[in-house]
């Protein structure tokens, strides 16, 4: 709860209905999308206006009170969860699309603004904003930013970081942080804008951003491949590659989905597959029916078992309706669902499956993997029970194995959805003793009482690094 | 000169051929590409391996001596001028090409490394390495990532930063830190590779680096437009974007440039004017072709004087010697030649080429502009005398007033070139009072002690901003 003081103050600047600190509006924020996390807030704020921003973050300065920005909250690291206590600052009330600037290719807009409307608003027009993430119609850009989020177009357009290029962001002491501009070239100084994306509410608020956009590809196409050998699905991606074709998406299932979403959706995928690729490139109609022909040519020398090119959008629905639905059709297996994102060079694909295999036998546990095999993006998927503690604990000795051998492969502990409060304990194991002190002395430039998001990204103690022989 | 203890110490890590601090020695290392600036250094380093590097360090740490990092010296903003004495650590003896991943699409390299050597490396196989700074025959890759490179190609395909995806360098304390990898996705923790590229070498040193890798475009074309009209021109740079067609690289050469250039090479430029556009586009055949003839339909629609399209690569190279040609023109004028590059965005191009005629007049100086068009990227170039105190003042006080009207603009005190020591008292205007503080904090979660490349990026002493009426 807020004292009656602070709650004064807060009122002031944004009005009695804009804070809240009775128990449901506590509970209601007191959780994110991450399964198993959970820390009831002293109070919530939702401000309207940078000036706002500021105002609250000198009250909470002043009185030594956390603050977790928050946007829809779909964050899968437990981001958003307020260990720490304090205010939740809620950002969803500052959502207006600025300004599209068609001269200079850039959108200007609050952090509450949609994902998806974004999108529409700039497709609209023939322009092009590719990050894409899975929570893209709920998700807020803001959220977006503070995790670097990632997508199905990685592979060839990148993340949100390849694009944000101007921030303004407001700082514990209440001053106001203005970055980049509407700039393809600033090297003015280190760059805060790329180190503010993914700095997930650790350093400071963002109240407006401005991203670059690109022209929208004037086609696409999607096909599909089943392979009967996991190797030959991980060869083939590697294959495409080595022909030099970027698709624009270039998703994976494992066997073990395959038969969940089979399951659920009889959507006709046969249970006996190894692995399914799901392809998508975009581009200029000719260019993309050459590569889509050389694709499917590819994995038809890598014999795939069924190779499907979509002749009409409604064929192309049908075929993406199996990505679409993996996490609909795992969810619905067990009461708690655990989405991971051990993240590996795309070479290191098919060691990485074949690992993860290993590990969900070792501890007995159900762990389907699908995800963006282009950049190499795994989501290990369990299906578990939050509510059996020893099933919990072989699970979390499970993902520690499974981030290790992500590691050793040259990969990451998260490629996509955050540090948060879940992988903090892992961090070190992937920049090391110096990374950390490092990452810690720049924490402590931007919020040097630690106000921002406490206990995020950062452990108290790090994970003993399990030797696997 | 280095103390007899401290030289010991250096010639026991790199062997006694690898220190030196002869005169002759120190002399040729008290200055780079940048005019007008000059300090002497204690000595010359240069390491051979990290182990190297981070012995070096330790040495230097336990008797605070500056370290200042050093590729060919090829910047423009004084960024490794020895201003506070110390060790110039030269980085031209670690330069090799460790790998070309071809299933990953990666190069990885020691920082001496040349940035064309790496051109030709991937290219001859298909792949591309994008950024191309005007210094590329001579400038090394380490360089190119401590500066954040730009080049002719940053309309499209972006900067340094934008490649660079795995870094190790050392810590003044002599530890390693590893970032990023072979990663698209990788959100583990703050971005620590962005950070470092276009730190300036005030961060730690770079002693290997992996870059993403693009496949090589299958063709490309150049045209050129010329214009009686500054405001014609800029508008058809507008234009061209807004018909969604992003060039390769979108080249302006203002009245002055051209006269110059045809004075010296006598290549049948028409002397009368206002601006000339050089345009290339890259990707696949049919792309290129449809995309040139669509920019040579809109330059004749906005009135372009002449419009040529290249016919062949002898007439392409024809084409382009005018805008190669430019600065080696600009240069023989007089004894000293300052290349600036105040950025805007790509829409102010017009009335920022206004504003440096303005300045230029107002000072009674001869200055020429030249640049990226497409990016906003500028080089305002002034023909002057660095022996004339009286007229180098003028020059200074233009300068001043060219960054503050390219801010005025939306845009940044520096594109491409870096802070350094040249536009150190100018860096708060473009980032703020916060931002020089929360990057001085940066700088002292890696650096506490102040030793590498002490003076540069920040000022004693900001200068105080003129206001234009």
């Amino acid at each position: 709860m807020l004292s009656s003081e602070v709650k004064r103050e807060l009122q002031a600047v944004v009005g009695p209905d804009d804070v809240r600190d009775d128990p449901e509006s506590r509970l209601a924020y007191s959780y994110d999308a991450t399964p198993m996390y959970q820390a009831m807030p002293d109070g919530v704020v939702f401000p309207e206006s940078t000036e706002e921003v500021q105002a609250i973050m000198k009250i909470a300065s002043r009185h030594r009170i956390p603050i977790v920005g928050r946007g829809s909250g779909s964050n899968l690291s437990a981001g958003t969860v307020p260990v720490g206590g304090g205010l939740v600052m809620v950002m969803t009330k500052m959502n207006r699309l600025i300004e599209i600037d068609q001269d200079n290719l850039t959108a200007t807009f609050q952090p509450g603004l949609i994902t998806k409307q974004l999108h529409e608003a700039v497709e609209r027009i023939g322009l092009f904003y590719p990050p894409d993430p899975g929570s893209m119609h709920v998700s807020t850009l803001g959220g977006n930013i503070a995790e670097c989020a990632g997508g199905l177009r990685g592979l060839k357009y990148g993340t949100t970081k390849d694009y944000v290029i101007g921030l303004e962001a407001v700082l514990p002491s209440g001053d106001i942080l203005r970055t980049g501009g509407k700039l393809t070239k600033d090297v003015a100084g280190y760059d805060l804008t790329k180190l503010l994306v993914g700095s997930e509410g650790t350093l400071a608020i963002i109240t407006e951003a401005t991203v670059k956009l690109l022209p929208l590809p004037e086609d696409r196409r999607v096909m599909v491949a089943h392979f009967t050998d996991l190797y030959a699905a991980a060869r083939t991606v590697s294959q495409i590659i080595a022909e030099r074709i970027i698709p624009c998406t270039l998703e994976f299932l494992d066997q073990g989905t395959i038969r969940v979403i089979e399951d659920y959706a009889k959507i006709g995928l046969p249970a006996d597959m190894a692995a399914i690729l799901l392809i998508e490139q975009d581009g200029p109609t000719s260019v993309v029916e050459r590569d889509i022909e050389r694709i499917a040519e590819i994995c038809r020398q890598a014999k795939a078992a069924h190779v499907q090119v979509a002749q009409s959008r409604e064929e192309e629905v049908q075929l993406m309706s199996a990505r679409r639905s993996a996490l609909s059709a795992l969810a619905r297996l067990r009461p708690t669902t655990i989405l991971e994102d051990a993240t590996v060079p795309r070479a290191a694909i098919a060691p990485m499956v074949e690992q993860i295999n290993r590990i969900k036998e070792k501890y007995g546990l159900q762990i389907c993997t699908f995800g963006h095999a282009g950049d190499g993006n795994l989501h290990p998927t369990c299906m578990t029970d939050a509510r059996d503690r020893e099933e919990i604990e072989r699970v979390e000795k499970a993902f520690e194995e499974i981030f290790d051998a992500a590691i050793r492969l040259g990969g990451t502990i998260t490629g996509e959805h955050g540090v948060g409060l879940a992988k903090a304990p892992f961090l070190e194991w992937k920049v090391g003793k110096s990374g950390i002190e490092v990452m810690k002395g720049i924490k402590r430039a931007f919020d040097p009482d630690g106000l921002l998001n406490p206990g995020k990204m950062f452990s108290k103690e790090t994970r003993r690094r399990v030797v696997i022989t």
